[in-house]
């Protein structure tokens, strides 16, 4: 990232504003003055300001039954110290099509019970202190490498929740709301708070942990993934479990999305990963289907859609570029990991990692079949590619497959051409993306190819006309949005080819 | 079987009546009789007289829109005669819950328009064929042995179609409903009926051949799963499509159920296999995580009920004793073995047959759980298996799971009792079956095992206050039934242990 280079420099990409990271990195006064403007309100802090934390705040600040002094904490590091900045000064760090996003903020604002800091003094403050930091899965990117080759690093995590155990009040309670492995609120989490207050001359009995994850989709219902949608949670004890089951009350619409309180943390904490490893699972076992349907002479697309009339198969998934997010491409990987580093089995849960590597290797057979249908070398031809965020309708690139098929286009020697309503800047890669289709499509391509399902290229038929009249191409779409109308209009003039469908 | 020693009579096991197969094989003036008094009447041989061809032909015949001549047909054999003399004496050949059967039949035998035969001459007057013979997988039933070792042999469906291709009129319509390998109707169907006609000297520009699958379910709704339910359909041509189109309508409600129609049969076919691959696979997903579940003392039950509060989730599946049935046991095979066979594929459905034998070692994995947590050998243990179906609430047996559970118990030399409120005799072990809960369990028992998941075993708290008041024994929920507060009730007693929960 850009926001890299310089490193006491941290660069809003939604302003361009840059802020300078400070030296002393000393924000008592700021806290303090906040909470004197919050008097007699409890605090709730809110451990990373990313797509989930950020938003969480929003929700705490404009919780249902209760009035919260809320604080967003992140690292001063360029990739964040913007964020805290960006809060403070009236701009909300994310861009999202939810318009309760700004109305959430404006609220907070005028209530002036949000507020942004990098200095864990705002801990010594909490009652309540929710853990929105995100674990990673570090994976060998490269999907022809092994794909057994993956590492879980706990140490940035393990950091974040001493520097709660460094500050907090004996009695808060750490509620995780993060993705992580099965066994770390019981077994990493508690022991480091415990330890923590222990160093610090403070008893442990009434410490509370329990774990709640979120299922936070970023897009046009935002608040609502977090607001208004069924919540699980637990406890470390039963009064760690009571104390989140009375906070989230709070917060979240329990009269119409009921909580669900399971067993104990290791069970929540499997719950949130099973639930994704099912999905990337069922997105994984239409990959061979697909090739099974090109092999066939079948439109896998018009099958599933049969299919997916029985109430019991509603869920099959489709296949298409791969698959992207934060979630699906990491957590059965964290959990196939838990099993065998947490608990010590001396298996893996190989199916589940195995359809992670099976969606990891999609964009490169998507390129794949590129290149073996498309007539000729791909060097130097002009591409033109239809989507960059990994998600229909939403700006999200985070993990997104179109990178994959992206990086092999390019070394190939392709000319590339990026278009995405939803996406100005590509940050992962470094580049801007055009929202101008009609300007776009003005230059002539060899290649036009659907990287990404949004509502922009399906049952488009000014798009479809426009491209018709384009001069001779080769039209790909990767993840099944033609209609067979829209499939024999550009055969006329183009050749097309679909993902999944044999019968063109 | 015991019908199978004496080859020439076939027994009853509706009835216990036994019938000699008759040495001349002619039912010509039975089959001319018939069609007298159903003289105008269009012709619909119905091919296999099994669980789905007996009950379609009773749908057929009491079609909504037409009236029909109904000819069911089977072989002379010891496993199949007495289904014919049993449809022609007035005992209809299936036991169901669905009280329809039995109102469908008797409307049958008041229009006196469904006969059953062993005649291929019935083919020589067929409109309409249907072809609902077995397509089987031979596996080498062992789960231990190399899952991968299994055999499709075509031969004895290509003779069936041979049957008809030697007698059938040339404008014919065959509508195979039989669960086949994707490609069959139109590489091997029509084909062997083409040839058969061109040997007849007649034309095959007539001929139409379709596929469409059933979704019969036996059980309580039986014929509805039939007349009722979404169907999807497709021709080898387009004038077939039409006339299976025209049939479909005459027979089922498609005013509610609306019709699917595909753009081949290659797409029905795999579309069925597809559906019950998925199921397989699902099942299969969640063992292994049952498996961690049992590792990190978590309720893997309650955690898969929190997961389908979320509507993409409802589908998630969970574990038990095994999968059993005709149909998700091998079906994924079939699928495997056409994209091989039948397209040249170098690769196989690899996912979805390793999904078919990790189900097909569930058995076996209950069993090793059992032995790891019963205390002491197994050998001389009174042992009380509770359900035999492989289904809930249905007495239906064919490959159930509990099958190889019990194979190991019995090489132990435990005692086994058998108990299922649907099952009288397990006809694939020739062994009768209790119905009569309470009075098996007057005798002691060291070990009592829930096997299927029938009503009669869940929230019965009659049949656990019984339980509770017998001696010391070893409780075992292989299915998952068993609620917390019935675990507490007899964990006071007894031992208890339950798949996919390791916090007992």
């Amino acid at each position: 990232m850009t926001t890299d280079i310089i490193k006491n420099i941290s660069k809003s990409p939604v302003t361009g504003k840059e802020y300078e990271i400070p030296l002393s990195l000393n924000d008592k006064k700021g806290i303090d003055d906040f909470l004197a403007l919050n008097s007699g309100k409890k605090v709730v802090v809110v451990q990373g300001l990313g797509f989930v934390g950020s938003v969480m705040g929003l929700v705490v600040a404009n919780a249902l039954t209760e009035e919260y002094a809320v604080i967003g904490i992140d690292l001063p590091t360029p990739q964040s110290y913007w964020k805290i900045r960006s809060i403070n000064e009236g701009v909300f760090p994310v861009i999202a099509s939810d318009p309760k996003i700004e109305q959430y903020y404006q609220s907070a604002l005028r209530k002036k019970n949000y507020y942004a800091t990098y200095d864990n003094y705002a801990y010594s403050k909490a009652d309540v202190i929710v853990v929105d930091i995100n674990l990673d899965v570090q994976k060998k990117s490269d999907a022809n490498k092994d794909p057994e080759d993956y590492h879980v690093d706990l140490m940035p995590f393990k950091k974040a929740i001493e520097a709660i155990g460094n500050n907090c009040k004996e009695d808060v309670l750490v509620l995780v709301e993060t993705t992580v492995p099965p066994g770390t609120s019981q077994k990493i989490v508690r022991p480091i708070l415990e330890e923590c207050l222990q160093k610090r001359g403070l008893s442990t009995d009434k410490l509370k942990v329990g774990h709640s994850y979120e299922r936070v989709m970023p897009g046009p219902k935002y608040i609502d993934s977090i607001q208004n949608f069924y919540r699980v949670f637990a406890g470390t004890d039963d009064k760690s479990a009571d104390a989140v089951e009375k906070f989230l009350r709070t917060v979240i619409k329990t009269d119409e999305y009921p909580l669900t309180r399971l067993g104990n943390t290791n069970a929540t904490e499997m719950a949130k990963v099973l639930e994704n490893s099912f999905r990337a699972m069922n997105i994984a076992f239409m990959v061979e289907w697909s090739r099974f349907a090109e092999e066939a002479a079948v439109d896998i697309y018009e099958v599933v859609n049969a299919i997916r009339m029985r109430p019991t198969h509603k869920n099959i998934m489709l296949p298409g570029l791969g698959v992207g997010g934060y979630c699906l491409t990491k957590d059965p990987l964290l959990a196939s990991w838990a099993r065998m580093n947490l608990f010590g089995s001396g298996e893996k849960l190989g199916q589940s990692e195995k359809g992670v590597h099976i969606n990891d290797k999609m964009p490169l057979y998507a390129f794949e079949y590129l290149q073996s249908q498309y007539n000729g070398p791909l060097e130097g031809k002009k591409i033109l590619l239809l989507g960059v965020s990994y998600l229909n309708d939403v700006g999200d690139t985070r993990y997104t497959p179109v990178e994959g098929f992206y990086d092999q286009l390019e070394i190939e020697g392709c000319d590339i051409t990026l278009h995405d309503p939803h996406v100005k800047y590509w940050e992962e890669k470094d580049i801007w993306v055009s929202q101008n289709l009609d300007e776009l499509l003005d230059n002539g391509y060899d290649i036009v190819v659907i990287t990404t399902g949004h509502k922009d290229y399906r049952n488009n038929e000014s798009l479809i006309n426009k491209i018709v009249n384009l001069p001779a191409l080769f039209f790909y779409d990767t993840i099944g949005v033609l209609t067979n109308e829209e499939i024999q209009k550009l055969s006329k003039k183009h050749t097309v080819k679909v993902i999944g469908r044999g019968d063109l």
